[in-house]
């Protein structure tokens, strides 16, 4: 066995802030030790632990713990001192060709690092305990189902009514009007469905009303918009909701409202009103700083301590407001929180995002609900998830960028938006796809990736579908979600197999069987408004739904890159009660003889491949597995316990 | 001729943030032209720039203007919107092996990247213009030269008087009490000297009243210490340095004060006074919060408004006081800076930082006077330099510590510290060495590099004579200094090949021949407390000051690495007056072959070769430089200005 063959990082040391490396409860004043795993042909003589305590590197030596055939446990003490708690490891082996190496959250370095790349810990983490366990369904309100038919409500001006199996409009103004009709009873109407993906948390785009489909564009948030049933319908469905134990996430808009909101109405008529501070006029009234210079959505500004005390901050604040009974939301998915507070010279993005923070610990605190705090942030949004505000993102830059960019279509379909960057979608190999991830992940605590949403897409990008363009691929991507640290997060219709080319022309309707107003069902047609409804990809959902709640690893587990090639993605999630095995292949022909001997314990218990990934377990002491694709396919793998085998030999 | 040449870095794309590749006034609302070079090979069909603005990435278009056969100039525009704004470049060549490429500060990158290392500008950058020309010189006031000779002082009950050429010790608790009386006349005495060597700016170490020499133990910052001839001497001696267009720096601790501090006694003898705050007591008078746990320096809490406005914010500060007339400052060197004002769960660190910077400002208005405001900072401060606070640092982590661990001595001393890490200093190849400083330098603004101190060593390390272990190894470190990107630090003595295991070891005094109160002369002794005075290190020293002062790329140029295997290092520092290339061996067999017709213009001017370093510039037009090294040794290179010849053919 050899465990310095450099194609996998199975010859690595390991650590990961997973429950598997790192004991202990992260309250400040807490000491939690850190486990390192090093492969046997390492032998450090000495292992240096690095820690920031306030400002100042401290210095500490790890300990030797327990040594089996396949290597060495090492321990360390890592003490919650500051705020957020940075280190890493230095590992000394003088007489080696790696004398002086940095073993940090990115990897191994042979030389000095800067602290960015540090493990980190933060010392006062009270993000959410249910988030760890949470599948997410995220409903586009409009389009998800109507418990009472359109024809029997009445429509804004802005609306244009649309059949409820049309095409959504591909893009441009009109799109926004598209009104289908959906609203809030009719999401209560199909929580079994729900239940029957693994759902256990639906996320809501807004809900209050606006000149628009979308609703980003509020004209108040004291109400939910009738249209989709108004306040009591969302006090209905989110009792239906923690009936079932199930949680509910809304969607508020912090950094701009619509230009028909009731304060920038009164901003612009009334000059000496509290609300004409809450927005920056270049020249009053008409000239004013706006979303990316988007008229009919002012920008909020977050010097106004009278707009913060309306929006986010305390008890009277609208954030308050909705998380508290009946409405009782989980959380808060804040949009545009990576532009909010910030314009020109002034950034109070990080006060924002504290503000939010502290009226949910006060909700939180009052009511006993654990609540959750996503920021939309569709960029490296590192520098904002330092701990003090949002709890996560929903994370288009550390998952699905890179996995759409490795799973595109080679031959992909015109004009699909790569997230921003004006040309096609790349398809780029797996061996950088899994250095990005790993670099993102290694700028941020922990604790903002579990916390994280992971999507496949959203109401604001083409489908999963679209973007790989095939069955195939589509299920190793939802593989991915499921098995990927983070909120695996279903934008409603990717069940299904639903196909979109842009945001707008993403939002298309559920093809349940009950029409509008009738008794409801979970019955699904046939077809969609986007083509067949591909039931196969619905039951591989249904699959890794079960397998999500079935396997600790999966949902808390720590993640350790193993393997990346061109088409082949192997990684880890590291788990006391046992790790998982997780790998994707776009294309047949990829293969790859993996260790397992280089673990603590590699011993396979239960194979999940499907399609075209065949896995081989040798029966031999070393503990070989071997990862074989025909074609694009996945597996999971769980292996048996490592830690008591460990346990039993330690020295101490 | 290949530009493809991945053992070389001139093959490929460049930009930084220097005077040749980002031209414009650094001021909010300004538009940069940030320019990207691209050898021929690559011929990308787009660039695209990403900036971040307001928290939202936004792209546009890189334009071509000018094509030479070396390869092509692009354009784009930055603009100074956000405190600070960052950047960088995506390279689309869509039929290549490398479609997609990402260039950032770091390099180049084949899959997306963190922000964290992306280029990035100050809008509102007011660090002096005067310190990209300085030369800085630090004294260690006890050890430089006695104008009055100490016999004729009253030395306090703490001090042990030594002989001026005693050996220092080596460490331990008598050494902060070593007595050797040099005084602020006594450098006064020898300015021409320091003129001589290319010094324009003088850094002292504390020159407040304390319990100690090296006088971070202050007992009060309202007057300068007697000893070394109170506030007059301070007054004469700034004069003196003014009259000649040179520059002063003093040093304030901002973390703690000494426990004998006039505040510390107030403090802990009446519970009511405004001093009870200035500190934070565990258990009042007794247990306070203190330096690294050192009760002899009890730590400031910068939650205190009243220390704030006392130590560095506003008017009446200590801050301002000792920047105005007559004492007439020129920026401050702050202490510890990385731990001031953080402690536990409490971290002012950047306010701390804010409030010297904002008094700085005023008194820089006050009188038209441009301030410098350092950081001792001796880890990764990227987190800290975020342009808001401190300018730059002592840098000790991308330059001292990258440096020592090329340069050590195969068989290094016994004992030498190195940094902090319990273990000798490293000997590691120039690969992992470049790419470590280039990292760390990726993640600040380049005002931060450019405005920091680089230091071969100081009041606090061994002597750099010592880690190296010969004369040439110190040669070859003192290029480097004087050829890098930020202000060349000269620490007393090294000059003349000092040595020194320890801090207290390396504060050497000057072996002037003059004694103590006679008439000053600037004659050296061939004898230093440490041995021999090394007169062909003296002669370098000035040399190289000289050539700092003479070719504005190496003051003022940016930064591009070139080439670095094991023993040799290659760098170019860019400028529209033309580059100056630096090369660095640290062992004979290493050896080079660069084609300079990567470069827009590759031809070569003048050629500074010292010790084992040859350089050999090939007629043809390729431009080819071979850099071949028989010994440790040397060369900076200039070439011709290379702008104006793309200007001819610029296109718009």
């Amino acid at each position: 066995m050899t465990c310095l063959n450099t194609t996998h990082y199975l010859s690595q040391p390991h650590h990961d802030t997973g429950p598997a490396y790192l004991l202990g409860t992260r309250r400040p004043g807490a000491e939690l030790t850190a486990r390192v795993w090093v492969p046997a042909p390492w032998e450090p003589e000495r292992i240096i632990l690095r820690q920031v305590v306030d400002g100042e590197p401290t210095l500490s030596a790890a300990q030797l713990v327990a040594r089996t055939d396949a290597g060495a446990w090492w321990e360390a003490t890592i003490r919650l001192v500051n705020p957020t708690n940075h280190y890493r490891f230095l590992l000394l082996t003088p007489d080696s060709d790696r004398p002086y190496v940095w073993f940090h959250a990115a990897g191994l370095a042979d030389h000095d690092v800067p602290d960015a790349t540090d493990f980190r810990v933060l010392a006062d983490d009270d993000a959410p305990d249910w988030v760890l366990d949470a599948v997410c369904y995220q409903i586009f309100p409009d389009r998800f189902s109507a418990h009472t038919p359109p024809c029997e409500r009445t429509a804004p001006a802005w609306a244009q009514a649309h059949a409820w199996l049309d095409e959504p409009p591909l893009a441009g103004d009109p799109s926004g009007a598209a009104w289908y009709g959906g609203d809030l009873d009719g999401i209560a109407d199909h929580l079994d469905y729900l239940q029957g993906l693994g759902v256990n948390t639906v996320y809501l785009t807004p809900v209050f009303p606006a000149g628009s489909v979308h609703r980003y564009d509020s004209t108040s948030f004291e109400h939910v918009d009738d249209l989709l049933g108004g306040d009591a319908a969302l006090a209905r469905l989110s009792q239906a909701l923690h009936e079932r134990d199930m949680r509910l996430v809304l969607d508020l808009t912090t950094n701009h409202t619509g230009v028909t909101h009731d304060w920038f109405r009164r901003a612009i008529t009334d000059a000496d009103s509290p609300e004409a501070g809450f927005y920056s006029f270049d020249h009053y009234p008409d000239q004013y700083v706006s979303w990316m210079n988007v008229e009919s959505m002012p920008k909020l500004d977050h010097r106004s301590g009278a707009m913060r005390d309306r929006l986010v901050r305390g008890p009277e604040s609208v954030t308050a407001h909705w998380l508290r009974p009946p409405y009782s939301a989980d959380g808060w998915r804040t949009d545009v929180a990576n532009m909010t507070g910030r314009a020109g010279m002034v950034d109070l993005a990080h006060q924002a995002a504290a503000d939010m923070r502290a009226t949910m610990r006060q909700v939180q605190a009052d009511t006993g609900r654990e609540l959750w705090l996503v920021a939309e942030h569709g960029h490296d949004a590192s520098g904002d998830l330092t701990g003090a505000g949002w709890q996560g993102t929903m994370n288009y830059h550390g998952f699905t960028r890179p996995l759409w960019s490795w799973l595109s279509h080679p031959d992909p379909a015109d004009g699909l938006n790569w997230l921003g960057i004006p040309t096609g979608i790349p398809r780029l190999p797996g061996g950088p796809i899994s250095r990005g991830v790993r670099e993102y992940a290694a700028h941020m605590p922990a604790t903002s990736i579990t916390h994280s949403m992971n999507l496949l897409g959203s109401h604001d990008t083409p489908r999963i579908r679209t973007v790989v363009g095939s069955r195939e691929a589509q299920l190793v991507a939802a593989t991915a979600l499921f098995a990927a640290p983070g909120v695996p997060t279903v934008f409603s219709g990717d069940e299904l197999g639903a196909t979109g080319r842009t945001g707008e022309h993403s939002r298309t309707t559920m093809p349940w069987t009950a029409p509008p107003g009738a008794a409801p069902t979970d019955e699904l047609g046939s077809t969609g408004a986007w083509g067949p409804v591909d039931r196969a990809v619905l039951e591989r959902y249904r699959h890794l739904g079960r397998l999500r709640h079935e396997l600790p690893a999966l949902r808390r587990g720590g993640m350790r890159w193993v393997y990346a090639d061109d088409d082949l993605l192997v990684w880890l999630r590291t788990h006391p009660d046992g790790d998982a095995l997780v790998a994707l292949a776009r294309a047949g022909g990829a293969t790859v003889d993996l260790p397992l001997g280089c673990l603590p314990a590699g011993t396979v218990d239960a194979v999940y491949a499907m399609d075209g990934v065949d896995i081989t377990a040798s029966g031999d002491a070393d503990g070989h597995l071997t990862v074989n694709a025909t074609g694009p396919g996945s597996a999971i793998v769980t292996l048996k316990a490592a830690l008591p085998r460990t346990d039993k030999v330690r020295t101490h």
